[in-house]
């Protein structure tokens, strides 16, 4: 069993660094506070006796000996960084749950035979810098590192340089280490658990995503004296998609979602007639199939709409990834140690992304989920309870012990 | 007859003064640029013998002394403020037109009865600080002056602060001064006359506005995880009053026109469902009657909106006037004119709001407009020709001295 208050006050500590505006956390990867937060997680992970690696990624990864440490390690954690308005919870528990683990494992003296390898993967939010999971992406050979370090921020920064000037970009290639396996402890961040009372999600599949960035480009004019034939609201045409990204995922729920959530006006004046926008549409199915089908309808709508408004679209992929089916022998140990605490537990399709799902790619991998308050995330209110905490973590101490071997 | 290409030389030079992007101007108002934009004009007026005058709103007033010093005087001018992607035009037409006339009198060595003010409106554009035509408001007694003082840009930066900052802030009393008549000269901004091949509109209306700032509140979560049936997506909402807004507009055109130019998204991430959107709505018609059914309707229509949704609104208005009938006497100076000059004109509507429309409700007025190419306004590639901007400065001319008295 793990300590249940000294995860807690993990957690509470930890999101001392870049504290939101509502009780939540605004530490964006690669930011001064995404800095604090790593030098914080560094000093807790020496203190138990781990030395630390760190990939050109940012990637951070420390290790505890193996009673044979030419095994492959089992790899466990999550990512530190936060969403603009997020919770103390998303990634983190799963980061200072895999710390617990450890910390747990020396309080108990307990070797394992397989190295354990606690980490902490940069730009899991996508927020600053698209696509989410973005280095551990690069790790699992999805995407060029030099294209990942090229990547930019609204404000125009690359990913590369911002990495360097928190002083985190490590000298390690990426993606060189083997794993043994890959689990990942992680908040729900929808409702079914707590609204079926279970105490733990046995995460089998993932949904796939794509992020389809869309510029539309009409024509700045008068609010007032451009009569309404003439116009080409760009705005206008923005409203739309939006419209057709909602009718085309409720048309497949519950099986797929799908919005608008990042959306840019240009020149944005109460009486110009916007001429440009940018917003990025999401939709997200665990059918590859419904996902292709759901691009497809909505890429066609795009055109209809556009033509008949005369305004130009482009649309750029700035993310995707294919549903993931987890690793069978993985949700096994994770549904056994669940099985062997006597909680609850249900099998559950995660409706996030996360670093898992492009682990999955290059290792035996699982997840382990807990319920959160409301089913809410990817908002400062954000929460859970200390027995969830607990409980999830614990699972994941049994099922990466089981893993690793005693 | 005015000196055109001195006209143009003028209206170039102070182009060059917040340069846009693309050829057009970003001087907004109460910026550093609008700050030199002044100076510039104050220079050149007080070289062409006048003196100034600034009301505590930052109104600019320069005086061509008449024969008969205690005659009301004539004022005639625009705004020196553009659109953050502006063009060269839109109101420094009618203020360096305005100068160009006074420069004409002084060679042709013509003493008008009543005096000549040639003024500058600060804050004619509404983008920094809603509403438009502020500082002619409240000039008129339409604002408060505190009130218009407190206006917050998007920064949360003051109307008042930014006027003192930038060394505007004069010591005369807003709308003391008395009017024997006002004159404006505008670019039309609308493609009637251009597409109809007249020279000079005669303005005998103008359109009534409404400014509805929108605030829909719903609820911050994620995009992926979220189930369609538990969001609360306001950026799905705005996307819906946008729609409203222009089936609206398009139900009552082309008597009435209608737009969303102002769109804003929190908190802005792609994988968050938008928690919270403000945004303004821009409706006009030239009909009190039609104007007051299409906030109706709209209002009405963000309610059914809302409650389908879960959300919350908020409506307020931030710009709002009423249709203008300018005055008979100076509407017959402004056609006078055109015909004596030999020039074709038609009755027009100003489909954009003017300080002209303010000052109405306290001298009488009218406004004089040349045609702009493709009709496009607030839009840096605002272009007119330099026979039109002549010809309007000339029927703006014969207009003033008509008036004012040889
Ligand atoms: N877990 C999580 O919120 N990841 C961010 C990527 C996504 O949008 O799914
Ligand atoms: N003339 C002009 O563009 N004025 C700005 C106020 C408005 O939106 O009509």
């Amino acid at each position: 069993q793990i300590d249940g208050d000294r995860l807690w006050d993990a957690l509470m500590e930890m999101a001392k660094i870049g504290p939101g505006i509502a009780g939540g956390n605004n530490r964006q990867t690669l930011t001064d506070e995404d800095g604090e937060g790593r030098k914080l997680f560094q000093s807790w992970a020496e203190a138990a006796g781990m030395a630390m690696g760190v990939d050109s990624m940012g990637n951070m990864f420390f290790r505890r000996e193996g009673a044979d440490p030419d095994a492959l390690p089992v790899y466990v954690g999550s990512h530190l960084d936060t969403q603009p308005t997020g919770g103390k919870y998303d990634g983190v528990l799963g980061v200072l749950g895999a710390l617990e683990i450890v910390r747990t494992l020396n309080d108990l003296n307990i070797r394992t035979k397989h190295p354990i390898v606690v980490t902490n993967w940069t730009n899991e939010e996508g927020t600053r810098f698209a696509p989410a999971m973005l280095a551990s992406g690069v790790f699992a050979g999805v995407h060029e590192e030099d294209w990942a370090k090229a990547r930019v921020d609204a404000k125009g920064k690359k990913f590369g340089d911002e990495l360097a000037r928190i002083g985190w970009q490590g000298d390690e290639p990426v993606g060189a280490r083997k794993m043994h396996a890959f689990f990942e402890l992680h908040i729900e961040q929808g409702p079914i658990l707590e609204d079926e009372g279970i105490d733990i999600g046995v995460v089998t599949h993932g949904q796939g995503l794509y992020w389809l960035q869309v510029t539309l480009t009409g024509k700045e004019s008068h609010t007032g004296s451009t009569p309404m034939p003439k116009r080409r609201n760009a705005g206008l045409g923005m409203a739309r998609v939006t419209e057709l990204v909602h009718e085309t995922a409720m048309d497949y729920q519950p099986n797929a979602v799908g919005a608008v959530g990042h959306m840019e006006v240009y020149p944005n004046s109460r009486n110009i007639i916007p001429g440009r926008c940018v917003f990025t549409i999401d939709i997200r199915s665990p059918s590859l199939e419904t996902l292709e089908e759901m691009r497809e309808r909505i890429e066609d709508g795009i055109d209809t709409i556009v033509e008949a408004m005369d305004i130009a679209a482009e649309v750029e992929i700035v993310g995707h990834f294919d549903p993931v089916t987890f690793d069978a022998g993985c949700v096994k140990a994770v549904r056994d140690a669940a099985e062997r605490l006597g909680l609850s537990h249900t099998n559950i399709v995660s409706g996030a992304g996360h670093d898992a799902c492009w682990i999955n790619r290059v290792a035996p991998t699982a997840m382990v989920m807990c319920p959160c308050v409301d089913g809410l995330s990817h908002n400062e209110a954000e929460e859970i309870t200390r027995d969830w905490a607990r409980n999830g973590a614990n699972v994941l101490m049994h099922a990466v012990v089981e893993t690793a071997g005693v």
